[in-house]
């Protein structure tokens, strides 16, 4: 159950379709998932939401497509965004992510979590090093 | 200020000395930060969460040391684990992390924050297709 | 599914009959949703649980109403929680939130995860003009 | 200690100057504080970040000022993000909040963070009413 | 809708097995819960995440079993893993926590979000006799 | 640095002087720590804190006050709450958590942490059985 009910007719509404379109030829695919479909009740937040995702994961830069799914999956795992994580998890397998990768995502999110609760609690001091780069 | 106290000379105690040793031959580096340093208040922890970080981090895997410390880093940023985030992007620093992959990396987690928060706000339906792999 | 079963005729029990009673006179509406229905599984923490939101939510105070909603809406979207989400985004729109107002609500909750994720990372020190008041 | 290094005159770059010239213009005051001092190290970064704190906060909008400020600060507060949380009440004091409404601020934000907590444990199921606007 | 696919026969292979009749023959029950049974998609992450929560959970050590479900359940519950728990709070249950002691636990794990939001707000200096074990 | 400011002599207020006292009294010290001298910008809401601290902390329950503050502890790691942190470890500490149960609180909240990452990635849909109480 959403707190928004989406359009039953998203597309009539020319804002809206113009995104989709773009969407459909962005990833090359007919699919449309559950988040624009909704987003689409306002066709703004729709058309600026959908341009920052699109500059920031659909473009190339510094980073590969399936590297940044991961660390886009891996922040939003720590945040509890179910919607979120599958949709990047999805992300990043449909961008060639393996299995053996995925299963090094989950030691190293994991092992992530475990020592954020340990240095949570335990509170040590910054090195001075760290801002030379030193690990 | 830490909730722990560190030995002021952890190296007198052999099982110390000997995970002490581990990390300055892993990392070709005579540097121990203050996480092992803080943690030789507790020998029995100290090898145990040494021995995690080096199977997960610092041994060959399907993902490249630098991707997974940014992938570590993305969980301690989310996690708002202050001392982890400075060790982990230092070590991605470490491992070769140019600035142009920095900034792309600062990108995508505050993208994913910024979704984080607008999904779970609108608690939208999973697809079903992400199941299949679709994005 | 949750942690704990609501009894099946809670306002057999006086004293939630009694919190019920003054959950409708309070709301003006018949209506009382789960959270108190589970929450009479023990009669003091459910009083004691609302007797704060009343005090809280329900009694005059600086903020408006509307405006409170959304505030406690906000932490709990950045909590996750996912009940408390529903439950106060229903109460801000019955209190007369507008779609406008909603909207820039999530303008608003989502570019603050945005920069929380950024400043997280980034780790900048605080002004020491901010204790001035200054922006 | 910050994870980054801000430039020591980060003005001669003028896309950099530019974007502090719009700061003190759009607040009529010449303080510029650190985080935009800092995000100067990447001036791509930085002219972004502003455009969206500058569109969302700092434009006229369904929200008046004071409570978009409040609102930020709560998601920061529950993200635990430390410069976000100063910076964001010192906005809001700057745009009018009184000491009764910062108040006010504290018992509705501590309160959601209660029942949060309470809720996350109890997993009650939501309430299909709440689709409707009921509270 | 889980983001991995369980394996329909797992004790067809022989290190799930393993796992499984370890799990078995340490709570002296029959039943295998879902997080073994999806984590059967890759046999080492089953075996070394199971050796890991049966060496901190199911083996004795300073704290006594029901204390440290609890414990693990409040964790849970401020990072609102929703599997964890119910998963740690059925344990606790099964190690004997008795419901007042879980009114109890609900009390403690409220009041402690609403003073983590309070405090994360005020950021007030940490005393130093805090070192000494003073409360 | 806090956002508020305490206030030079707070005693010279009656309520807050009755608040201390109380505190005083109760704990059998005459420490008062940062938090109650800085609420003492509010007597109100120092008043209402003190009130619930004591009434959940301080006063005799099914759990043992030591437990309590490490279930306390638990929550306030996980949402990174700096002062609650180290306020309610040495609370503990105060009420005779001895160092390996210290040791034994770690490991279990860093394992916590561990699972709770990793059963956010995984989704896995939760046991019906768990309702009844078995593990």
């Amino acid at each position: 159950m959403a707190t928004v009910t989406p359009p039953s007719d998203p597309e009539s509404d020319p804002r809206v379709k113009a995104v989709f379109d773009d969407i459909r030829q962005t990833r090359g695919s007919d699919f449309i998932n559950n988040v624009w479909r909704y987003l689409a009740f306002d066709p703004a937040l729709l058309e600026q939401t959908w341009a920052e995702v699109k500059a920031v994961m659909a473009t190339p830069s510094a980073l590969e497509p399936k590297v940044k799914e991961m660390i886009y999956a891996a922040v939003s795992i720590a945040n509890s965004c179910e919607y979120c994580t599958h949709s990047h998890l999805a992300a990043a397998r449909a961008k060639s992510m393996t299995p053996e990768e995925f299963t090094d995502f989950l030691r190293v999110v994991s092992s992530a979590g475990k020592t954020n609760q340990l240095l949570n609690a335990l509170r040590i001091p910054v090195d001075a090093a760290f801002q030379m780069g030193k690990e």
